[in-house]
């Protein structure tokens, strides 16, 4: 089990395809004798560039200083590396050795030959000059200055002030005087998109348009879809790497909080063996002999695991949604924290955990010294990362579905109070929220039950309106969240009421309903989208921006 | 996005079907005037109960005392709760309010009841007499006495010493003197296994015999499928509840690990494009007009990370295995906790990563409190459960496969020097070491290049070896890991030479190896199971025990 992939690969190699008839006819053997004249040639040839190149060896000072690298086969001493983020902070003369990408090589002259060394979002100067201590080589310069943009080499060198101050990279107070450089890994010469051009942002709709392609100063633009497709590249740049750390922050803050709160991390399961969301929106597989589902959710399952009375549940875990739609903030596949707790005596008690939680997660961001280096990092590309407004305090600003419905009136836009808000809707009242209270962050309480899920619990004392709550950064939608209905009669007699009605004892609703007929805690929860959370953290245009690996209707790779 | 599951209640009742036809036959006619009677014999009984009832709860001195609980409609004043575990240190009088399953319920007399409280592994017994300073009322005896097994109930009463110490409930000094009691939430009369009866372990296999149906004292068996069935119920029991804790303990000490050693959390997609697997144990999926298949692992992704210069990644995530097989450790979807790492100059860097990850994280089970006492808890019912042997210090007990080989054939077993080895023959291996080295933990490294995945790195300076190990928890495997092979053409040469051969630029494949001609550093990693490092950690007879929500090729539900 585990991650072992098995793989028979024969022990011994494949019989040789049987030679060739003979040929007899004129014609095949003077065919043979012309390829006998070049094969001839040929050897000559590559005799002549052998002892070309003993000769330039034998001549080559420097030869055990430069090449290719074979990391050793049995365990050596360990061996000090340093980072490029070190350097910042360097001494004069100090010896480093540190592997590091190829961002830029060209040779100067024979003697000389310059790199850019790249590592995250560092960069710093390396000079290969002939002769020095070392004795370094015209050969050796030659090579180093030919090495392939992102080949990764490890160098030792000194660090030196250089004569003026390198502006073509971070690190402008030192360079890097080569002493040795060995070839760790050789990228290909001709890559499909270049590093350095996906460091600027890409165009905003998902493919260049003709006059996108060549930028005012003549750099080329290089499309989202052109980055998705080698991903690879495209999220070498420090702007991605700062955001996939961000990501990861944000999945590490949310089991902060959750272990501080004694949450047990639940794994549920992603197949269902029926789409209880009626078929639409569901992707099927093939299970053995018989059909299953993805999981549009986990919510079934933290429901489940509460009445297994394990009180405080959560999970991080993909979500699958089949829906055909193409926007900038739609996946079929991304990544839910989700979680569900009992509630004592009022469903405020989940809604005001919640967005403690949101307010943990954004000033953690926020004030965290790594959060706050990488989000400058993202800033430097995305102008809007570092600009999320939250005022201080512990709490959050909360409105009511009605009260949100008012400003969005007031503002001379039509709402109605029993109907769901549009995307554009919601994004005017972040902007009106945004200006009122200088919070970029909001939550809004008790939505209209008709547009909610049937397992979302009504509101007692206004039959029209629900124990639900949505929560905003941006204007934008990153959480739901509700009291749910822990009673059997109850939540039966709204599965009946909807529209299509839904059977309680039907397949794939039965052991979900049976979970209350066996006695279920009263509880609530949320379910957060991480991808959109990092998105609209850092003001990104699109979540695929914030999504290591796209899925969405027309892409399943890489 | 987020949780929300769209569904769209109308708004407004449906219209009421059209009244039937008029009945005219004489027939009909008597039936109708049967009917009336009937009908007004349920009115008067029914009135006559109301009667009864009003008088009963006009004399009922206590009905303020007991019923149904509704939460409050508006936020209350937060209100102090106590938790069963809190009860063994308690204080004699001492008042207390709290929440608990009705583990028990029986009327003595008409003037007493006893109610068993259950929370979590805790329970205590509850009393419920007439009179006293509350002036309980013989209904509230009765009616608490009637409660239904399973359902939830809020209490309020004082702490009191039995005349003697109450054997049947773990907490024996102290009982309840129940002053208020009020029904949260209604387990139905009819429940399919009892709570208590899973106290008991399932039997062996699947499905009990006949023979198991009933132990020998009279108690009933309930089968692990029957548990399955019903895991909502199941999972109730102290020991269940204990497990997944302790499996929510393991994620969050491999997150607390590679957080200490700077890994960056991803999100890898859980759907691919092609089934890169040859096909073979791969879950397709219908994505719109295409194909689409369920990732057996993450390891093409976690390997492009590296690509991605990542440095060190790692994921949670659930892993997909078609494979029809019914055994005791086989899934068809499991949760993986996987890593990779770049290497700076041998792989045993990795391996050793690796093996101290394992041992921070048996170690924390084993000596961290909270661990501890879960381990007790499960202990009760899986004898083994505390009984894993892992010898002190940092190192793990490391071997080689061909020193694994040579202990087996040294204790008379048949196995050669590059086959893979059974489960049969893994398990006698752990035997063999434990007796040797004192520890059920060991890692066997160097094994048979042939039976491992194309891209595991050979060993340069044995050809038929590989760079790749696997671990072991109780001879059972639970991790295994390797050097992947980095540079491109050797890459491509591997699954070229494999059997059946594969095509690196084919579908699936061409984004992964492209990672590698785009220059990418060495690296490694591993896979571990997360649920079979419970199991074999706690020694489970089954994997089962150790999945929250169990598929295999016979089940999908819940």
């Amino acid at each position: 089990m585990a991650s072992r992939q098995e793989s028979s690969l024969p022990l011994r190699p494949k019989e040789q395809d049987p030679p060739e008839g003979q040929a007899t006819s004129k014609s095949a053997l003077k065919k043979a004798a012309k390829e006998k004249e070049k094969a001839e040639k040929a050897a000559r040839r590559q005799e002549q560039e052998r002892q070309q190149k003993e000769q330039a060896e034998a001549s080559d000072t420097a030869k055990h200083l430069y090449g290719p690298l074979s990391l050793p086969s049995e365990p050596a001493a360990s061996q000090e590396f340093t980072e490029l983020a070190d350097l910042y902070d360097a001494k004069e003369d100090q010896e480093v050795t540190l592997d590091a990408r190829v961002h830029n090589a060209r040779v100067q002259s024979t003697k000389l030959a310059f790199l850019v060394l790249r590592e995250g979002p560092h960069t710093i100067q390396a000079v290969i000059a002939e002769g020095g201590a070392h004795k370094i080589s015209r050969q050796m310069v030659k090579w180093s200055g030919g090495l392939n943009t992102e080949s990764i080499v490890r160098v030792t060198g000194l660090v030196k002030q250089p004569l003026e101050p390198v502006t073509s990279t971070s690190i402008s107070n030192y360079e890097l005087h080569v002493a040795s450089i060995y070839l760790i890994s050789a990228a290909a010469q001709q890559l499909p998109i270049q590093v350095k051009d996906c460091m600027r942002p890409p165009p905003m709709g998902d493919e260049p348009t003709q006059a996108e392609e060549q930028a005012a100063d003549g750099t080329p633009i290089v499309s989202l879809s052109a980055r998705l497709n080698n991903r690879v590249l495209d999220a070498r740049t420090a702007a991605n790497n700062a955001i996939f750390q961000l990501q990861s922050g944000v999945s590490n803050l949310f089991i902060e909080y959750m272990n501080k709160h004694k949450f047990t991390w639940i794994q549920s399961s992603k197949i269902a063996g029926a789409a209880t969301e009626g078929g639409a929106g569901v992707f099927e597989i093939k299970y053995f002999d018989t059909k299953a589902y993805l999981t549009q959710s986990p919510q079934f399952f933290k429901q489940m695991a509460i009445a297994m009375d394990m009180k405080r549940v959560c999970e991080i875990g993909p979500v699958f949604r089949a829906e055909n739609s193409n926007t900038h903030r739609h996946l079929t596949e991304f990544t839910g924290l989700d979680f569900e707790m009992v509630i004592r005596n009022h469903y405020h008690e989940v809604l005001g955990f919640s967005e403690r939680l949101l307010i943990f997660i954004i000033r953690a961001l926020q004030t965290r010294e790594e959060y706050k280096r990488l989000t400058k990092v993202v800033q430097q590309v995305y102008s809007e990362a570092g600009n999320f407004k939250l005022p201080p305090g512990d709490d959050a600003v909360r409105i009511t579905f009605a009260e949100g419905v008012k400003l969005l009136n007031e503002a001379g836009i039509e709402a109605a109070e029993l109907d769901d808000l549009s995307t554009a809707q919601e994004r005017t009242l972040g902007t009106l929220i945004s200006q009122k209270y200088s919070s970029d962050f909001f939550t809004m309480d008790k939505y209209p039950l008709a547009i909610r899920p049937f397992y979302t619990h009504p509101d007692p004392t206004s039959p029209h309106l629900s124990h639900s709550y949505d929560f905003f950064m941006r204007g934008q939608e990153i959480m739901s969240g509700a009291q749910r209905i822990h009673d059997y009669n109850t939540l039966c007699e709204r599965m009946r009421a909807s529209d299509p009605p839904l059977d309680p004892l039907g397949k794939g609703f039965k052991d979900y309903t049976d979970a209350f007929r066996y006695g279920c805690a009263p509880h609530g929860g949320g379910g957060i989208g991480l991808n959109r959370v990092v998105q609209f953290y850092l003001g990104l245009p699109d979540i695929r921006a914030a999504t290591l690996f796209v899925r969405d209707p027309g892409r399943l790779a890489p």
